[in-house]
């Protein structure tokens, strides 16, 4: 079974990278880019079959170490 | 219009940052990870209606500045 997981920064939370993703842009010409942010895209092969159980494993991975849950947020789906 | 783009380290491209997480999560546990990929998921606000316009800039974007095309892929999907 194959999980994909998003960790963005909450929209409270500052993103400097964003914002100097953004700056660059701005800078090459892409002056129509409003707001930028930047998260993470994790794909992770699980070796189980168990869709009720992976889905308590991969939120135990998000919380204990994928995503910092002060300043970042986390969503995931399972596939296969 | 926002767009959001996905940019992946290629397959056939070592992910060390990949690497070093799967070791991090069987280190606590999680013995079940096959394999684990890292890679950026950006959200960007256009300033902009056009669709066909949008989808030809956030290309742009991407081959100039939000991806290595020489070690990263990318895909990306319009949204409103």
């Amino acid at each position: 079974m194959k999980a994909i997981v998003y960790v963005t920064i909450k929209q409270s939370v500052l993103d400097p990278q964003g914002v100097a993703v953004q700056g660059a842009l701005h800078s090459v010409g892409f002056q129509e880019v409003e707001s930028l942010r930047i998260g993470k895209y994790i794909e992770i092969e699980l070796n189980t079959d168990d869709r009720a159980e992976a889905e308590k494993r991969v939120a135990a991975m998000c919380e204990k170490l994928l995503a910092n849950t002060v300043v970042e947020e986390y969503r995931f789906e399972l596939e296969g």
